[in-house]
């Protein structure tokens, strides 16, 4: 506790972009069904997909103080996603905190805790992924850390991962396995894509799938 | 396990209409304050007011196998209604099995576990009730039955059944009750119209059904 | 139980708008962090501010007989604010109640339980606070009383009280402390006003608020 | 709403007394992991195995009138199971009610609500399985039904179906399908006990059930 | 906030001993139903049955300072009850505290956080309901308030109320109203013993209380 | 997905049996609040505490075939550590598993998600930390892997880590770190006696801590 690491490595723009194209859904399956986090962790407005570099932060129990700290270390593209050592949903972060997070190239904030000012975050278009709304404030006590790892909302997070989140929710990829990733949903996107046409046409997934036989073999009945 | 019953008997197309316009609150008072879904059970985006026939699925937890068994017995008009066989809240079902389900003429979902591309969803306006959003990914392994009795959310729903859902949630109707619902639900609607209009007007709702000798006899004192 | 308190005091109009307007993180903060309930009240459809005068509501769990009762005593720019004697997620308000509320100057509901015909509702323009959604029905067969001190939703609330509610939640100011308060909150939103200019500028908080001697003495390590 | 049924049918006392033996994780199983009731539903108090004849009440919220009407109509041999019309946590029954039952020939409750008195019942021998522990009070104002079909706790109970009991949790089983799960139970019981002994002995499941091929065949690998 | 009551009035040792005897499901009948903590309020070791006079403590979310300043107003036969400000389910006691507060002549805790040290506690016999277990530690940072109104659990506390605690739950009489309240309690106790001896012998409730005229006007129906 | 690690490192057998006397608490404080898993991961039974090494599993969602597979990797004095990679209360493990476990040397389990038969495993003496107790079943249809880093109830877990275990809940510590956070414990253990002989006299923490003078320079006003 009490660390601040300046420097991390973040993945290419491209590649963060690419991620926010396919989504959460896509990106989650392509990875192999890892990185989720809890499907508690809601957005505060919904219409949002975007993918972005997580700038960590372990924060004590209803103590934002770790949220200045780490705002002098965003860069263009990072996210922000703190983890509560102890549960809380105290209102860790509001309107002030947005305006000079967006005012250093912030695109949003994860937190498995609360958030307050919603009306306001909306109208900036700040988006934000929660565990809670609420107006309850919190103190400047107790140090925590920048940019180390984090489980948050049950996921492990390194500082540097991409964060992928819209109305689905929220999913981590790691920072070296970016590309591949990308790939993978690029493929499964395209993939989708072809099934979709068919499926709107009429044809069943059981044909698609070829699901028949081995639905047999397990024993189906149709009566 | 493992059974798919083909031929159900459904409702009119009329009193599923007739329902759908009478409303959750509406129908679940009329019939005797039975059938109400559990009140997590909460829809993807608001403003949808429907009634259609339950086309029911028993699936095994996190396994939307018998979603594609399910979607080949859908016929114009009926509403998917899965219920797990034990709790989950992986998402079974997405904007590919939407397709699917619409091209055969589907009305929504009714799901005691979770549901993801909800954003999607919104935007092919295909209706959900669900108990979560989630991203997580289900298998395709275990059997599980369509078109058999199922309890969803705390109640007992039968293939046929009518289901009507809006914001305030869902609620089923039996198939063999539904005219004689419909028509306590018409019943009510008129006399509440005409209870608006005197409420409206500044009448209170104590002297309209004529509460104040019972509450004077029950004891209320007015201090 | 069973007593209905016919005249209690109100805050001034002047007071109670000028706490709408600063809302319930800041009217929250102003007061010492106290008087907020708990964060599962939630608006039923977001984009309203408001305050008004507590009408208070001790009710029987699954009970609603005792809105009648307060309706009558409402006055202009009251909110009616419900707590069940014990936990109860009914919905013991629909559109039929808010007409009448309306029709005698009500301002909306705070209730710790559950609301129905929401639709309805948010077509009128009449804001609701809730700790549930459900269409379940409720009975009338038990007193409870109204304009006596209850506990909603963790907040003790004393009939006359101001009641600031917001896409944030919802929070309660004493009476005999609304004007204190309101100078308060007033000061903070004046003093924000030029932080968030200054954050928008691209200063820092730590700058601002002068955190780094402190944070450095606690040890906060850079690496 | 508002029916007794007086006469029911039940399984043979062999019969149940052979489920009792075989307790809940055993004919869950043997009856392909069916009738399982949600897992809040706790003992009072743990070391009880039991199962018994479902005598039915379906109850309005926070009223327990119908407790009354149904112990008349214990026979010797039947658990009570309660489920509310919608959500209640309040103490439906306590130890003059257990007391009531005894005399009549009750083996304990099931209720999906809260229970009180709860030391008092201990000392009595009488076990219950429930949602809760309240001493909040209930009512007697409105009508519920007895011995009639119910969704207790997610599971569909007929009046007559046998429940199964323990530490474990509850279990439904169909009286017209009592004998042959019984057997089935029997049959798993016995067949248990040997691999108990080989396993106890160090030999390993992968093994004693023949996993390893498959498991390299799903793709699974050593390093 | 910030403030330490340091003389309060408590009641008789001998109507706190009578409450004791009492316990909470006839006390809580006996006043009318109210002051009934949340049913998660739970002891950690079941058995104990007490009443105490509450030495009340506001305290702030994972933050246990104020019980030190509150152990040292401790008067024989006082139980400690503490709120945070905002919900926290940290560890804010465990044996170090409890041996300070039995040295004192403390009854117990009633908490609406975490403890922990049960396995100690336990062994001291120093009883507790809270609402959570958790080794999760605290900080000592910011001021509370001793021998404050607080709402705990859901109810409203004075300091000096008397509180009874039990395998139910917990239950808070107000000073003034104890003497009142336990004479309530006691005639309760032994209106009771009768019924309980004609319940015992095979009378029906439905005939001691004399309902079935009742039941069959509210059209209680037999089949 | 789909590896098994054969060869981990372990903590020496002193190292594990010293934490296991220190308990939950004390190694959590210890090794700077870092560690603890969520406080809804209870014993099955109270009275057990130990420490042992982490093998850990990471399953799918309502499918034990991995406890099969980890199993084979046990050394005696691990402690089995399963999460599922998706949120899951089914009952993955059973006297049979426990019969195997014990067989190869385990000496518990820790399971983000549910057990069954826990009377037989409380004769066994096999202790389980689980989030639920249930008699649901799981299948045996896709691989997971053992021995990877798991996030299990929100606390990251390498396998060979020290998993400290009592009735407070349940702690890892790194195995890497374990020499380090023993010594500290023990320090803090020797620490704590001498105030708790203190505190038993009568001597009060405002006086032990010197609590006195920060208290009233923060404001504290005795009243």
């Amino acid at each position: 506790m009490g660390i601040v690491v300046q420097n991390i490595e973040r993945a290419s723009a491209e590649i963060i972009a690419g991620l926010a194209e396919c989504g959460v859904a896509t990106v989650h399956e392509a990875q192999g069904r890892k990185g989720l986090l809890a499907a508690y962790m809601r957005p505060i407005y919904s219409g949002t997909r975007l993918a972005a570099s997580a700038l960590t932060i372990s924060a004590p129990p209803c103590d934002n103080w770790m949220l200045h700290v780490a705002i002098e270390q965003i860069k263009d593209g990072d996210i922000l996603v703190l983890a509560p050592t102890s549960p809380s949903d105290a209102g860790y972060f509001g309107d002030l905190l947005a305006t000079s997070a967006l005012a250093r190239g912030c695109r949003g904030l994860i937190i498995d805790a609360g958030v307050r000012d919603i009306a306001d975050l909306a109208e900036m278009d700040f988006p934000v992924w929660s565990k809670a709304v609420s107006a309850q404030g919190t103190v400047k006590e107790t140090l925590g850390s920048v940019n180390v790892p984090i489980v948050c909302a049950g996921a492990q997070i390194n500082p540097g991962d991409i964060i992928v989140a819209d109305d689905d929710g929220v999913c981590v990829v790691r920072r070296e396995e970016a590309e591949e990733v990308l790939a993978a949903s690029r493929k499964r996107v395209a993939n989708e894509e072809e099934k979709r046409q068919r499926l709107a046409a009429g044809e069943l997934g059981l044909d698609i799938y070829d699901m028949r036989a081995r639905l047999a073999e397990k024993g189906l009945r149709y009566v």
